[in-house]
């Protein structure tokens, strides 16, 4: 970030300034990576693969096709908790029908469920909307579509226990939830299964002779935690049932395999070192970028490098928080969590921490890598090819607006022609992505011509045609035409001492 | 629309001229969008999709996998109906068997079936097509392929009722249907089933065992609306069976969503307003327009900009004026339809309006945002971009003629070699849809190869490397090369005061 | 194709030349479109469509998943012929189950079968293949491949009836089958089948219990033909069961829909006066050629579009030769065919004179359309392109050579690494069209991983960088610099008069 | 290899040594072909196709749809034993349910099973993991991943018999597996089953019965070999069951289909002929690289021929080498193997040295046809084209290291994103090669956007755009660039003597 500064200095003194500055950069750089390295691991994904076969894949009977995934009535989902979920949750034998050794049941035989699983549905009020008045004598009940201030909680049914009284979010430390359809508050009315397989089911079917479902009902949360000794992590898992205003179901789900519990094996505690190390690289640069903010005020962002500096930063400084944080507050309440056996611990909200930091630091990576580039020209080729592409960025970029123009025009109107019937364009934002995978060339045509016999293969035909036979080729044009530009030029510059040279003579030295 | 004319004036009045009318644009496509904003929504699509499940994809029988999509033979259309239709139509208990608290069927728990569903055929007559004569001992019966004149339209079977007697088009309030085989009409033989499923197994079973489908059958129509109180939306649904004349069955289907009721919420007034103001832009352009085409008469038409202009003017004029034909249609007729609940309702032709309105918008926004770039040019890399692609247009135009007589030579190719054999091939515009597909990499190279497994690879691989490799490249080359060319000559022009000085200009004072 | 010849006339006569040439040239294009316009129908591939469904998709028992296309043991064979074979061959009864009006059976109630099916299989001798002498003790029975020389024409089993004694290729007018496994021969051991349901299942339940499948078989064939009146096609089809040597079944089929009865609506009359037009344009065109030829000698070949036209005319000359004889041969044998209706009647090699037809019109289609680019370059921006593509044709070639060697290379080490795991590659040819198939993105690259999980993803990704990132874009700086040399010398030569200029020139007049 | 040297001699001589070492390369090249050409051929794919499917698509239970494929839990496993590989290994009876002819079971009627099939498994020690102590009361036992370490070799349950008592790596004459989840030893607790289908379900029972499988069983194999003497071929399959630490289930498996005995029809002594002048060529270079390198000594490496001349080389040598170990050994244990019927023979290691020499072939076959590249440019528009190669290959090469700075800076936060959850990124190799798969358009958004909503498209869309868009074109503009100067330095050149002059100079004479 001092590079552009002391040009009136020597050009070796500066090529060695920035020599140095990279060394520690790079040094930076592997840091952050073996940070990273074991914040993913394969076990991880086939956690989150068995979990959520075991509750997505498996048939609601044996012999049938249907499965979590394509529920479609509030019957099959009675179906699938008295067939797939108590069978999955519940293992009590052996596959030779002994009992197992523990007491406690284990999925798979490994994981052992940590508390009891949670049911808990949000509901809308009756009489939430307006009905035409035409219709008044057809339509006299009517349940809205999910929005905090349609929601039901007044107690319903026998008007007793957790299941049938709402409970706050607050209680319930809970959190909204991003469903399909609409985005759920954390309370509601819930209900605890219990340890064993026979009380769980008598639960169950207890709620579904009540009519606890009803015309309300907008969406039923089952919540789980697993613990795997073997590999020590935690599968936050979530199955969401959703019923829409329209009828029908829509299921989505959520298997967040987390590692809580840190420093245990001796590479964690090297990674503890990193972490240090990490931590005292970030404050170096805060302190750095701080002074230079200082001296140039105002000017210091003009310049690209120094925001994505400011950016590192910043984002480094906010997961080093959510660290501290998320294991402070894991070493406080593992423990009562894992105390109460009968109860449904919410694990949710650490999972969540986890998965918000993994993210961070994700982006931090890329960023990080990115940067690099800041010290990458140090040869003859490499500082033609970055030169090229930030000297055609101004062009790239008066060009991109044009084609996002055309681009979103298209959205729009594959949006009003297909939204209703296609899934890939059932939203403005599915219209914007499934246009790039038609660019790609990963879309289905017979689903559009379906939805619009005559204006989808104009519009499919169009689209091809002026989006990737004429305005992708432009993009092209542009840079070819710089590059050309950019290699004329630099062959006539006289050749300035590069970083190769610099090298070379350290070594020869 | 007054760029060209003006140019003798000063050109900071000239921009400034540009600038009001830009922005007067600018409002004009805000109240645009604000309008097709509301027109789909996610719960629209929602509501397709589990209608559309409901009787698409519930197999025949428990344990079945075939379903209304992969029905083959008559029997099979039977099953279904009997299955799947009547389950999914008639919702009499709940899913712990209870019965509905209310007396009529709600389907889902939601939707509110309106009066009863439409069974309705069209046969052709015996002895319509010509029988070579070495085998007319074999073939005594010959029923053609379905077209108007062909159809048959005397009665049949029992001859009493509905069912077995003609009715025309006009009676039936129907319109003629485009489906996979043949275009239907509107008239033919119906069955108005009941509104308890009972009576409506009964009746279906009587048309079964007197054989109403027979050799002559070409279509079979079943029609049925219903509407969610909920989401204030109706969905007309109708599923149709073909019997071609080769034998077997080719399934369709339509559900249209549609918003018939409006100015029911707060922002369907907000809505109201602006369609006001919509009205009142589209005056405003007329007016303009004509002006305009009074003073340049022909010459007018010669500027691509002013035919977009007169485009969007008459379209926008066509939709305001199906617009309020439908409010007062639904206005008028709603009641009627929603009175008799014994009868069939035909909302078919109000969701047809409503589809064409909805089209007709978003083509109209398209066009708007294509407008836009009348305006763009406003700085230098904007205009060298816009240069560009006009200027290579014609080159590009020239090249596109070339490039489609080698691409229709392919698909007649592809259509008399695997025509008969792959659906992609069935039709000359499947040919040409599916090589723009095979571009962009989306095919099924298998049935190529199975249906000729000479011409099949022969056929892909040159398709491939002509228009592929070679052809496609051309475009890059046009674009290419005047792309060098305009920023060329655009190196060489004085600088002009551009529109962002003048932006600039206007905050400094 | 007397273009180049004539230069030192004046530039007008020659253009009016050309003029005159191409206006007979389209109409001789209008006659050839009209002449295929009919020869292919939707109503053709609906008719595969069914007819292949029936047989193809059909589960083998009520509840199974498995069906002819996944066939993969000799008692599954057994199976589909018992089951899906018999039923969809004899359809005596209606839906309802009473039981059809006339007494012959109609597939799909409208398709009436030929005669009867025939069931033959082609058999090799035991002890064709040399085992090696350590496992001759273990190996006694050897059956190889099949090729003509193994096969075996011993009779067996009972020794009686066709059905275990061998007939020659020419008593069963039959022709030899190019299968996935190998070509087969068109003698073999045969059985006819019945014309009623009960005696047909009775005559496979015989070859069964008899073992009539036994190692020696390496296929069986089941052939049969229908008719349908409505519209007036044949299907002929044949359902392959191979069983290669190393055991188990691989299935293919042939279900040719064929006109083989022409001349009997107006349309087709109006088609015949067309074909006698082509006839008469091909006469002329076969004279003028003639008449070159024997001017110029060899010096015409080296004219492109010379042999194109030699080409063409031969092309067509050959398709009229294959157009008479079918039509002779139906006319005099159909009679015979349907008179007799308890045996098989062949149709086979009249569908194959047909399709055989069918082809060669379309590659006479293809290029004649290409023939068109003669006369195209009547403006300047047309024969701009044109010369583009002619003057960079030495330079592609010379580069598709060294592109062809690369992507040869990758094909056979892929051949070899993954031919004997993965389909796509398990040929030589397969390999080549598979990576054609990669460049355009339609691919398993799981399939290539689980293959070889080292030289796998090697291999894919060495061979996008190199093919896609490096070697396609040769093509495109090719072509781009040809046209931007094309392009310089155009605007520096004088302007001749163009055909455009002349049209012109016409019309005012 | 002595291209560069002699530049001083006339350009002729030159050219007819280019010319002659040049035959002599292709002859080199076609016996090279000649000897991979039946190295694989169609009937092994359908081999290894029958015998997978077989074994792998047969439905556990009829009408049931999981398979071998989708195993999940153990009970499911013991369910595939006593099933579809019971059925699968032992065909007793004919297809009319008579038995076989021959006393022992052929697979398919056709293919002999060599010895009996074994059961293998390999175990973790509890306690072979550290457990936190807040969880040391919850999670007693602790069974980590496989690891050569973790390895248990303790005696358990009955403690009789291999099935319970560990047996060493060398014992087995095993080798290690590379897993899906790890890589396994050869070692373990074996099982070989029996001759007939009854004595081995016996075994199969028992083992179950006392619980073979428990916690610690991380991996389960299942290895047999076949033998077809129609084709003299072998089939070494192995099943490969993987428990992992998380519990559930996740196979893989092997079907090596490969041609150990050699030297019987009169082809393969062909080869040998070829193989003999194979390995002479080979003699003939190492001969001549080995002159030229004590000649040049470490400047010989500095060209990149000579270096591809020295791997060919190399490999052919090692090839060499492996194949006669392969006959020889074959040859030597054949006998052995095949005498002792109860026992399980081991091919797993020949199958393995054969599919080494296999792949090597097919890398040394496409470097050879690589090094045609040295003598291709013999005419201008191919020297042309190589010099433009060459010439852009430093550009090439520094853009190609920014541009895998971008993927993999893509791929490390993809890999952290979606690791988790999504199968194409549970591994960062995965994430490369699936984003490769991006650029190609062959990946599936739906499970990008369904692991994380918000971070997925924005990945997907900022990648497409600046991979796809931006920095693929700067390939292109780099290759386009180059041409166009090597082009204009070409054409000021004065022409050289070139190779076709001096074939055409020959053809003369
Ligand atoms: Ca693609």
């Amino acid at each position: 970030t001092q590079l552009m500064e002391d040009s009136d200095s020597s050009r070796e003194r500066y090529l060695r300034n920035v020599l140095r500055e990279m060394v520690t950069y790079v040094i930076f750089l592997i840091t952050l990576c073996i940070l990273t390295y074991g914040m993913v691991g394969s076990n991880m994904y086939y956690y989150t693969k068995v979990m959520s076969q075991l509750f997505l894949d498996t048939p609601l009977s044996p012999g049938d096709t249907a499965t979590f995934r394509s529920l479609s009535t509030m019957s099959e989902f009675w179906k699938f908790t008295e067939g797939p979920f108590l069978n999955g949750m519940y293992w009590e034998v052996w596959y030779n029908n002994n009992s197992l050794p523990e007491n406690h049941s284990m999925i798979y035989y490994e994981n052992l469920l940590l508390g009891v699983p949670r049911l808990r549905q949000v509901k809308v009020r009756n009489e939430s909307c307006s009905v035409h008045e035409d219709l008044r004598d057809e339509v006299q009940d009517c349940y809205n579509m999910y929005t905090p201030s349609n929601e039901d909680s007044a107690p319903f049914g026998p008007m007793n226990g957790t299941a049938w009284m709402y409970t706050e979010e607050n209680s319930l430390n809970g959190s909204s939830y991003w469903g399909q359809v609409a985005t759920y508050g954390g309370g509601g009315y819930y209900q605890d299964l219990a340890r064993s397989r026979d009380e769980s089911a008598g639960l169950l079917r207890s709620l579904k002779h009540q009519l606890w479902l009803d015309r309300g009902t907008r969406a039923v949360f089952l919540d789980f935690s697993v613990y795997n000794g073997n590999i020590n992590l935690f599968c936050i898992a979530r199955l969401v049932v959703e019923f829409p205003a329209t009828g029908g179901v829509v299921t989505s789900w959520q298997f967040q395999t987390v590692r809580l519990i840190r420093y245990v094996s001796s590479w964690d505690y090297f990674v503890g070192v990193c972490e240090v190390a990490f931590c005292l690289f970030i404050l170096y640069y805060v302190v750095e970028e701080a002074l230079e903010i200082r001296i140039h005020r105002l000017r210091y962002f003009k310049s690209v490098w120094n925001c994505l500096d400011v950016l590192i930063v910043v984002l480094s400084v906010s997961a080093i928080i959510i660290n501290i944080t998320r294991t402070s507050v894991v070493n406080n309440r593992l423990k009562d969590l894992l105390e109460n056996h009968s109860a449904h611990p919410s694990f949710e909200p650490l999972a969540h921490l986890q998965v918000t930091f993994n993210n961070m630091a994700a982006v931090i990576v890329l960023f990080s890598w990115v940067k690099l580039f800041k010290f990458i020209n140090f040869n003859k080729t490499m500082s033609q090819l970055s030169t090229t592409m930030s000297r055609c960025a101004k062009d790239l970029i008066g060009f991109a607006i044009m084609f996002f123009i055309i681009f979103l025009a298209y959205a729009q109107l594959a949006y009003l022609v297909f939204g209703t019937q296609v899934n890939d364009f059932s939203t403005f934002q599915a219209c914007i992505f499934t246009q790039f995978r038609i660019i790609l060339g990963d879309f289905e045509f017979s689903e559009i011509e379906e939805a619009n016999p005559v204006l989808g293969p104009i519009y499919f035909i169009t689209f091809v045609f002026f989006i990737f036979f004429i305005l992708m080729n432009m993009f092209l044009a542009i840079i070819n035409d710089t590059y050309s530009e950019v290699k004329a030029d630099m062959s006539q510059q006289r050749s300035e001492m590069e970083m190769t040279d610099l090298i070379k003579k350290g070594c020869n030295k």
